[in-house]
């Protein structure tokens, strides 16, 4: 379990807000909050959304121990407050997209509904969760993209910030990376684990032949030999080469090389020809060092013969962009609809309880979403939020809706699906949407509409003020 | 406790090359290893040490159980192998700078010494803890530093990296931050955690007053009033300012008002002039909104009369530089000195038994260190590690060695430093660092030096490759 005491990993100012609420008897008004991110990260052209499994679990378990009332009475929590939160349960409804849907900015994908404390109480949680399981399941997808077929590993516990490590290795194999170095999360969440040795290995030998010669005597089946640690062609490949060989004489296989600094393309070309020749056609050659989807991408168009790419720190810590700008925003209260004004007018929330519509191509491929009130019927044109001559026509398009309820009054009413279970939904999904939306380099925008109701209660709550 | 059970929050490669070490009857061999960081965070001019404290209670459990075992099994570990798992305790020394020492790139600032199995199964939960930890401390340390004498506190919980929130929260404390929202992370660590509200408070009363009085009412000595829900200062300042009056004639006094969103500079001003003008000079000002060292700087040279910073993403995700590259290297086995060879000469590390010696002027100020070998005595000069003919004199300077053991046979020697504590140890120990180190902009890049005898030693060693 990620967390077995969840309710105090939150913000003090959750707790005053809900002791504020207790205490002036408001306690018990209905509320309902989304959760929606505002800009996709890297500059890509989606979200695979990610963190639910462990959401669920941490909601499950949202209760207030004695040490934990304790410090809040330390902390100047009143003692009626306190007696409430002793007997604290999580009694709401939860509306979510499933875990690896692909998801865009400005979207409901999780709506929580319930009184106004126990909604409240739960945002940091909700955010800290999603916002960074997400981030890192979009990074690993854009890394398997360019990855294509071949296998990519997780290395990154090493760089990973702190525990986040743990969620990173999952969130990665959600994302589409196909295991990890990572043992506790191999445990916790039954991903694939693997790895072999490090330089100190070869290192503490004295001689590389002997360190490889060893390695591969214990592990016969299972050996992938770092080749870099003095002098990758003239010492590495030629001694893993001679392991290789007295592997085959004892009817075993090597299975790879590791590469790990240097010219990746240059080294896995030379090393490819050089165990070739030596007929180890068989011999995989691995690659890590400092790799993200824009490295790999070069090593792909370059055809370099890399078989297995590891990929670390850029991964686990989403280097490049490492916090997704997640929020929880008030859409009802007492249920009367209420958003949040901004003067940056992207800013502005969307209010009342919404539900998404996605929009079908012909061909089964995304067209567009819409949100909508959640009674509204079919839709003929969508809306962009806040331009007015913008819309879509989605009248006789084929369309699924995308949230659905997964707490009824506290209680979880789904099985949360595995790491390889959501990877398995995120991959089918993927195919969905349209490569332009997948590239790298200026992706074409998804479009993401409100319906014209919504679009009128917005306006007009805005005019009030 | 951070980590109950740490032992497979490690690569599972740590724990294949110790089963190969074991089977091989190898595991005995006396081995050291280094900790050591390449390159400087955030370009940078030094780094925060922190991570030990938790660390130690790490290596203080790092204890094998059945669950555990069971899991290897099902890898396919052996049962000797397991059966010594199960007695397994580390049993070397360990030796380190001190938690919120100033340090710099290249030099070893904790040693593990031991058995090659115990130092090297202790790999990955050493770098995970310390470079994260170290990252935040020293990202802490420069938000401090542009905030010159004004507090700042923690927000970051919501956007941190999943569970690595726990300890970005607490290593900010260490390089310098007041204080944090993360409620956890106080009760863990005894940090200070404060907070008072969110725009959802304000919302779900309809109007602001309401929100303000309410809020005010149950926390008449504590309250800190957001005032941009609506309009900051047609609605936000002037509705604070009437509440703060109200409070006044109880006898209470508003702490402050807080800005959250627009520009800072302009809104702190007017919001300034608005208090004073109804003499609440007392009322202070609260500034967030994606914070970092370089935009408070801004803030500080407009002399923006703001008198509390909220920090978060940009602190707890370190959010321009996320990793801090620290590796963890074999420096001898079996009593010989090694090292690992690289075609990059700035990777070359350094072999053996080291110390580090801090060299200080005449003010007691920071001069420059020297990485020496352990048994070496004064030194008239130290040489740059790899550039022939750079060198600095250090003959006659004071100077301190920086390493003492902390770990020995197993058992911890030192009772770790509160975060508290160790804030102001790195607190004093910055002073002691001149300014030009501590620039943003291009610092000054402070010297570590070796002793002639380790850079032939090292030399020796490359040559015999």
């Amino acid at each position: 379990m990620l967390l077995q005491k969840p309710t105090l990993y939150t913000d003090f100012y959750e707790l005053t807000m809900a002791q504020g609420y207790f205490l002036s008897g408001r306690h018990q008004q209905p509320a309902n909050f989304d959760y929606f991110f505002r800009s996709l990260p890297f500059k890509g052209g989606y979200v695979i959304f990610a963190g639910l499994s462990d959401l669920l679990e941490i909601i499950e378990n949202f209760t207030f121990h004695e040490d934990e009332l304790a410090y809040l009475k330390e902390q100047g929590f009143k003692s009626e407050f306190l007696s409430y939160l002793k007997d604290f349960q999580f009694q709401g409804d939860i509306y979510s997209v499933k875990e690896g849907e692909v998801i865009f900015a400005n979207e409901p994908v999780l709506r929580v509904e319930g009184n106004i404390l126990e909604t409240q109480i739960l945002e940091t949680v909700i955010l800290n969760t999603l916002n960074f399981e997400s981030l890192i399941a979009t990074k690993a997808s854009r890394i398997k993209l360019a990855a294509g077929d071949k296998s990519v590993l997780d290395f990154g516990l090493r760089r990973s910030q702190g525990l986040g490590g743990l969620q990173a290795s999952k969130a990665s194999v959600i994302g589409g990376i196909g295991g990890s170095s990572n043992v506790l999360s191999g445990k916790m969440y039954d991903i694939d684990v693997s790895g072999t040795m490090a330089h100190s290995w070869v290192q503490s030998f004295g001689d590389e032949i002997t360190a490889f010669r060893t390695y591969a005597r214990h592990y016969p089946d299972a050996s992938i030999l770092l080749v870099d640690t003095y002098d990758t062609l003239k010492s590495g490949v030629p001694n893993a080469i001679k392991v290789a060989k007295e592997l085959e004489e004892k009817g075993h296989k090597l299975i790879a090389i590791r590469l790990d600094s240097g010219d990746l393309a240059y080294l896995a070309r030379q090393s490819r020809n050089m165990l070739d020749n030596a007929g180890l056609d068989y011999v995989k050659i691995a690659a890590s060092n400092q790799l993200d989807e824009y490295v790999i991408k070069s090593l792909q168009n370059q055809n370099a013969p890399i078989d297995l790419f590891g990929v670390g720190t850029k991964l686990v810590t989403a280097y490049d962009d490492p916090a997704l700008d997640g929020v929880y925003k008030l859409s009802s209260i007492n249920g009367n609809p209420t958003l949040k004004i901004s003067e940056n007018i992207e800013k502005i929330t969307l209010p009342d309880t919404k539900k998404i519509v996605r929009y079908l191509n012909e061909d089964g491929s995304f067209y567009c979403d819409g949100v909508l009130l959640e009674d509204e019927g079919e839709q003929d044109v969508v809306y962009h939020p806040h331009v007015t001559h913008k819309s879509s026509k989605v009248a006789e398009l084929k369309s699924e809706t995308l949230l659905s309820k997964i707490v009824d009054q506290g209680r979880v009413t789904i099985i949360p699906t595995t790491p390889k279970q959501s990877a398995a939904y995120a991959r089918e999904r993927l195919t969905k949407l349209n490569q332009e939306h997948k590239r790298f380099d200026n992706p074409h925008v998804y479009k993401v509409g409100v319906s014209k109701k919504l679009r009128d209660l917005k306006d007009q709550l805005v005019q009030k003020g």
